[in-house]
C-alpha cells in the first residue's frame, strides 16, 4: 500500500511512518515528489493494516494496491468455477434458470409451479419456506412444512430445491431438505450465518446486500469458501440509488466485472432488481447478454394473489415468453440454456459434481 | 391528486382545504377512512399545484395521480417516434449507432475513425468539439475548428454528426455544422439551453443526468417538444450511486421503463456509463437486449493517448468486436442494425425524415 | 390506500379491483377523474396487501396512506420513551453519551479508556467483543474474554456497558455481560436476533442500516417492541452514498424527522457516520444541535495503535475537546447532558427504571 | 501519481509505461512489490494526465495524489476568505443569514418578506426572478420585474440582494441589480455561466449540484477563481441518495471537510436541503453547530399560497423562532450572527470589502 504523506510533512512525522510500517512487518520505500512525500510499504501482507496507519502523524492518506479477498480471486484460480446440481449448471458457458414462487404457500401452488417452470427451460426450483420480511406483521413463510413442500416438488420434477436460510441455527434444518442454501441480501453480512453455509457443504446462492460493494461481496464470499466450500454463486439482485421508479437499480455491469475478478458464477435476478413485473422479461434478456451464468426468476400461477411480491412475479405464459426470449440472447452469446431434461422425476439427484 | 390529511385533522383545517383545492379550479371529493381523511382532488389540470397544498394546515403529504408531463407520453401519441437522419435511424425496429472519439482532436484522428465506425457498422459520428471539462485545467476542445473537422469527416464517409453544444448562445453556430445537438448530462436541466436546441429544428440527442430521475428526464424532453422539434432521442449514460468500482451505474431498466412511457427512442452510453473500456462491450450487447433504440460509443485510433476519456474508448478492433457481438444480440431480439450503406460519400445527407 | 387506475382502464378492470379491495375486508370507494379512475381502499388494516393489488389487471400503482408502524408510532404513544441505565439516560431532555473503544483489545486499553471517558463526561463505555469484519482476515473481537474486560470496567468505573451481539445464539451471553444490546448496522434486519434481543429484557441500541429508509429502521424496531421490550434506541450512523470524501453520509435530519414519528429516543453515531476523526467532533456538536438524545463515540488510548477504526477513533484529548465544545452546545439547545455523577464504582447498577 | 501495474505485467509494459511518464514530463521511480510493480509519476504537474495513464497495457489503476483544485486550496491561501457586502459577512467568525421567498412574486410580498427578516436579523435577501422549473409548465419567475422589485427592496431594507442567475446571456442584466449572483445547483457545471459570473465582479453563491462531488465543487469554484473573482462562497443545499422522507439528504460534513481544504466560506441551505419546512429550523441549527459561516433560507408571508416551494418555506414566527434557536447555538460555537444595523436604508451600500 502507499502512505500518502500531508503536504509539509515534516522528516520525524516520515521518519515515525517508517517506523511503523517496518513494525507490521513491511519494507518501507521512501518517494520525495515535488510537493509531498510518499511511503510505498511493500510485503507478502494484505492491505489490512491500512487503517491503522491512516491515523498517523502526518499522513494525509492511505491508498491500498491489492485486493483484499483471495480465494475467491481468479488470479488465485485461472479455471471458472461451474456449480453443478443434477439438471443446473452455473459457471462457464452453462447458463442456469432458477424459478419459482417468492413464498411456497401450499402445495398445489408449489407444485404446478415447478411444472410449469420446468415445462419452460428452468433448471431449479425457488421458493421461500422461511422469508425475511420488513414488518413483522407480514406473512413469515410456512417454516418445515414449507421445505417439505419444496421437497415433494422436486420429487415430482427433479428439479434441484434453492431456499432461503435465516439463521445460523436453521442451517441444518434447512440442508436437510435444499440442495442450494440461499443467503438473502439483508443477511450478506450476517458473517455466522455464512460459515454455517459454508460448513454445510451444500452450494450456496450468495446475494449481494442492496447497497454492499464488490468488494464486500467477494469477502462475504470469501467467508464461505473460507469453511471449505467451493460452491458459492454470486447474486447480483440490485442496489438501492435515488432511483424512485423502480425497487432497485440492477447495474448490470456487475457480471463482466465481476467476471474479471473472480472465477465464481454470477447469477442475476430481474425479479427484485426491478421490483416491476413489466420490467423483468428484457432485464432478464440484458443479464444474458451481459454474460450472466444464470437467473434467478419469481414466478406464481396468479401473482395478483400471491402472499408477497405479487408485483414482481410472471405468471407462466410470461415465464413462457421471458425464456423464449433470453434463450434466443443466450444462442446468440454463446451460452447453453440447459433444454428440460427428460429424467425420471423420483429418481434421486445426481450426485454433486 | 389526493390530500391526505393528518391523523386527527379537524373539520375546520379539512374545510380549508376543500377551499383550496376549489381555488385552484378542481373538483374536491372527500374521504373518511378509519383512520385519516383524503381529499380526492379532481380535474383537468396536472399536478402543479400540488407542492402548494403540501404546506396547508393539518397536512401530512400530496400524492399526486397524473405524471406531469404531456407531449412525450405515449398516452397522448402512441406511435413510436423514429428519428432518422441520412443513414442513421434509431426507435421501433431501427438500432441506431453513434460513434466517435470523446474529443475531435485532428482531422486525422477524426476522419480515420469516422471511416473505421463506418466499415464496422456504424451510422453516425460523435466527436466533441466544445467540451464540458471539470476541471479549468483540462484540455477544453477545439471549438469552431473542431466542427469543422466533424464536417470533413462527414464529407468524407456520408455520416452524420452528432456533436454537443454547451451554451445557448453556442446553438447557431453547432447546428450550422452538425446534424444531431447534443446536450450533455451536465446541462440536462439547463432549461434556456434545451429551448434553443428545440427552436433550432435539428434532432436533439438529450443525455440524462447523472442524479436525475425518469420525471425530470421527461420533463427536460419536453422542453424541447414545446420548442416544437419532435426529433427527440434519449440518453441513458448512468447515474451516480455509492458503487466506486465503475465511473457511473448504468441502470438498463429505463430502457423497457421509458418505452412504456414515452414514443421517444433511447440510446444507451455504454462508455460513459461505466467509464472503463472492458465492461463496454457487454453492456452494449445488454442495452440492446433491453430494448434499446441506439447506441452511442467512444472510439479512438489509440486510447492510450486520447486527450479525453481514453480509458473509456474502444480502439478500432475493439469496437469491430463489439459490433458483431451487438449484430448477434440485435438479431436475436429483432433489432434492425444497419448494415453500412453503400452511397457517394461526398453527396449531400438525404434530407431529415 | 389509494389504487390508482390506468388511463383507459375499462368497468370490468374496475369492477375487479373493487372485488378485490372487498376480499381483503377493506371498504372500496371509486373516484372517476377527468383522466383516471381512482379506488380508495378504506379500513383499519395497514397497508401490507398493497402490493398484492399492484399486479392486479388495469392497475398502474397503488398508494399507501397509513404508515405500516405501530408500537414505535407517536400517535399509539405520545410521551416520549426516557432509556435510563444507571447514570446514563436518553431522551427527552436527556442526552447520553456512550464512549469507548472500537473494540476491547485488553484489560489495560478498556479500563483506562473507561475511566477516562467517564471523567470527560460519558454515561456509559461502549466496547466491541463480538467484531462483525467485512474481511475474514480481520481481527474477530476477544469474544466472551472481552465481555469480562467490559464488566471489570463497569466495576471500575461504574458506567454501564453498550456491546454488540452479533447472532440470535449469543444473546443470553452477551446479555449476562451487557446493560445494553447493540445490533449492529449490517443486522438491523436480522429478525430473528432482533426477536431475541427484544426477549432478553435488555435496552437494545438499534443501528440503522447504511441504506436502510426510515420506514425499515422503524419496523425493524417494532420487532424488538412486539418481544415485549420498551428499551429501544434508534441510532443513525450513517448512510451509503456517492459521497467519496467520507466513509459515510451522516444524515442529521433523521434526527428531527424521527422525533415527529416515535416517541423512541435517537442516538447519532458521528464517528461511523463520517469515518474520519477529524470530522467527528463538529458532527458530535451538529448532531445535538439538530435534537439528538444521545451520542455514541469511538475513544482510544493511541487510536494510532487501534486494532479497528482508528482512523475514525478520538484519543483522549480530543474526546475531552469534543465533549467541552458538545456541552456548550446542549446547553444552547436545552439539553441535559450529564455531569459526570460521583458514585461508588464497586456498588452495584442502579435497577433499571 | 501512482501507476499500478496488473499482477503479471511484463518487463515490456512496465517498460511502455515508464516512457509514457516520461513523456508526460514526469518523472518515473519504479518499485518492485512481492506481488506487483507499482511506478511513481513525480512532477510538478498535477494529475490532469491520470486518465490518460489507465488505458496503457498492463495497467491496473492510476491513484492521484495531489488535488487538481488550485486557488481554492488553502495549502495556496491559509488565510480564510470572508465575504462581506453591506451588512452581510461570511467567513471566519463571522455568519452571515440569507433569508427571503424562493420566488419574487410581487413587490408587497418581497418588501414585507424583506423588513421582516431583517427585523429577525437577516443580513441578505434572497428571492429568484429568473427561477429553473422542471417542468416547462410551472411559474417561470418575474424576470427583470423581478430583479426591479428586488432592488427596491434593498432600498427599502439595506439589505444585498442574492439572486439567481441562470444563463450566461443574463449575467450582465442580473448583475446590474443583484448584490450576490448565485449559480443554481443544476448549473454548477454549466461552465460558461461560472466564467461569467466570475468575469462579473460581484461575489458568487456557488451551490453543490445534487450529486457533485467535493472534488467537483472546487473545479467549479476555480473556473470563477480563475476569472479573477476572489469573492465565492460554496453552498451546501442537499444531496441525491436513496432516502425518500426527505426531498434530499443534508451531509453536514461538508462544513468541516471543505473548512480543511478550502479558504472559502460554506452557506448551508436548509430549506431546500431537506425539503419539508418542520425541518428547516433544526438543521439551521445543526449546520451552525458543524461551522457553517453562513445560511440561506426560504421565507415566505404565507408559504401555503407560495408560487414555488411553499413546503419548504418558513413563515415569519417560524423565521423569527429559526433565528433565536440559531443565535444561541452560534454563541456557543464562537460564531458571530450580525444583529441587525441601524442604517438609513436608503443610503447606498458600504463599498465591497
Amino acid at each position: 500500500m502507499i502512505v500518502v504523506m500531508k503536504k509539509g510533512a515534516n522528516a520525524e512525522q516520515i521518519g515515525h511512518m517508517v517506523e511503523r510500517v517496518e513494525e507490521l512487518g513491511l519494507r518501507a520505500h521512501v518517494i520525495e515528489g515535488t510537493e509531498r512525500t510518499v511511503i510505498a510499504a511493500i510485503g507478502e501482507k494484505r492491505d489490512e493494516y491500512r487503517h491503522s496507519l491512516e491515523s498517523g502523524p502526518g499522513v494525509a492518506e492511505v491508498v491500498p494496491i491489492l485486493a483484499p479477498y483471495k480465494v475467491a480471486s481468479i488470479e488465485v484460480k485461472p479455471e471458472r468455477t461451474v456449480v453443478t446440481v443434477g439438471p443446473f449448471s452455473a459457471g462457464n458457458c452453462h447458463l442456469g434458470v432458477i424459478a419459482g414462487p417468492c413464498s411456497v404457500e401450499n402445495e398445489e401452488q408449489t407444485v404446478s409451479t415447478a411444472r410449469a417452470v420446468k415445462a419452460a427451460g428452468a433448471t431449479a426450483l425457488r421458493g421461500g419456506a422461511f422469508k425475511p420480511r420488513t414488518s413483522p406483521y407480514s406473512f413469515q413463510g410456512l417454516k418445515e412444512d414449507g421445505l417439505k413442500i419444496l421437497a415433494t416438488a422436486r420429487d415430482e420434477t427433479g428439479l434441484p430445491v434453492v431456499t432461503e436460510v435465516l439463521a445460523a441455527a436453521d442451517v441444518p434444518l434447512v440442508a436437510r431438505y435444499a440442495d442450494v442454501l440461499q443467503i438473502g441480501a439483508r443477511n450478506m453480512q450476517n458473517y455466522r450465518l455464512l460459515e454455517e453455509a459454508g460448513a454445510s457443504g451444500k452450494p450456496v446462492l450468495l446475494k449481494r446486500g442492496p447497497c454492499a460493494t464488490m468488494e464486500e461481496l467477494l469477502l462475504a464470499a470469501e467467508y464461505v469458501l473460507n469453511a471449505g466450500n467451493q460452491n458459492v454463486m454470486l447474486c447480483e439482485r440490485g442496489i438501492r440509488t435515488f432511483e424512485n421508479h423502480v425497487r432497485f437499480t440492477l447495474p448490470l455491469a456487475t457480471v463482466p466485472y465481476l467476471h474479471e475478478r473472480t472465477h465464481l458464477p454470477v447469477i442475476v435476478d430481474p425479479s427484485h432488481g426491478t421490483g416491476h413485473t413489466r420490467l423483468v422479461p428484457r432485464m432478464a434478456a440484458a443479464a444474458i447478454a451481459a454474460g450472466a451464468d444464470g437467473l434467478i426468476l419469481e414466478v406464481h400461477p396468479n401473482p395478483e394473489k400471491a402472499l408477497s411480491d405479487g408485483y414482481q412475479s410472471l405468471d407462466f405464459r410470461q415465464f413462457n415468453e421471458t425464456m423464449s426470449l433470453c434463450r434466443k440472447v443466450a444462442d446468440a452469446v454463446g451460452k447453453e440454456m440447459a433444454r428440460p431434461v427428460s429424467m425420471n422425476p423420483r429418481d434421486p439427484l445426481p450426485a454433486l459434481v
